[in-house]
């Protein structure tokens, strides 16, 4: 199995500074751009009304990944499904992808809203959010997902 | 700068064997799961009918990779935009990202449509999507942008 190995792309300021579950859509956040990067990467993106962020969750230990099926937030109401069929942190490779507001840029920062990252979370990726690649027609999901979101934002 | 080493989750099997700008749309991918993943991972994706798949091009030259601006599918008639302003390939960590449908579980196969890789494509996260995770409000996006995806699917 080849590793794949990156360097993460800029880093999350905000006033989170431990992971909680729910209550971020009052957060401000900004992506600042690691120095390898230029700030022309960033060129463009406010004329996209959305971004969508992939990050890494550093702070999830290598022994609370699951590889397998868990309760959703290890909730026992819940049954138990597969951890790709759920978005939490304690996943494989721990990834997190958020589709976030564009604010405004300043330079080496990007200024967003709806971001669920904490403070110091390492960025891996920023892509702009179009239409085309919106899901096609209805979304399906248990209703187990809406109620795990109820206080998410 | 400490850098993120990640192990593939699983590869894309599909029809296409080399990449190419367009014409998706009619593409149906599996993704097989790495040995390392428990096939109950997959448990209760299709309660979803869509997902988010983050994966690798590797095929993607060290060389090829633009960190700061160029001109979207390097077409001059386009003007020069940022990298992450884009959602081409040659970007730095040579992340992709796509929501795809999802069509059937096979145990440690799962059937898709939608997905803009290639054959043998590492994955890096599966995640389901959630409407609460959906852009709220209008999505807002530049003239070049709709006019690239023309032809895509």
């Amino acid at each position: 199995m080849k590793t794949i190995c990156l360097e993460p792309i800029g880093f999350v300021r905000n006033v989170r500074l431990t992971p909680e579950d729910d209550n971020w859509g009052s957060i401000v956040s900004i992506i600042e751009l690691a120095p390898h990067i230029e700030p022309e990467a960033l060129l463009g993106l406010d004329t996209f009304s959305h971004a969508e962020i992939i990050f890494y969750f550093d702070q999830v230990k290598e022994d609370k990944i699951v590889t397998g099926a868990r309760h959703p937030r290890n909730n026992p109401d819940w049954l138990k499904i597969g951890i790709f069929a759920q978005r939490g942190k304690n996943r494989p490779n721990r990834l997190g992808l958020a589709t976030v507001k564009v604010i405004k840029l300043e330079g080496r920062e990007l200024h967003i809203g709806n971001l669920d990252a904490i403070n110091g979370t390492p960025v891996l990726d920023i892509k702009p959010v179009m239409q085309e690649f919106e899901p096609t027609g209805h979304i399906r999901q248990p209703d187990w997902s809406h109620q795990l979101m109820k206080n998410y934002w």
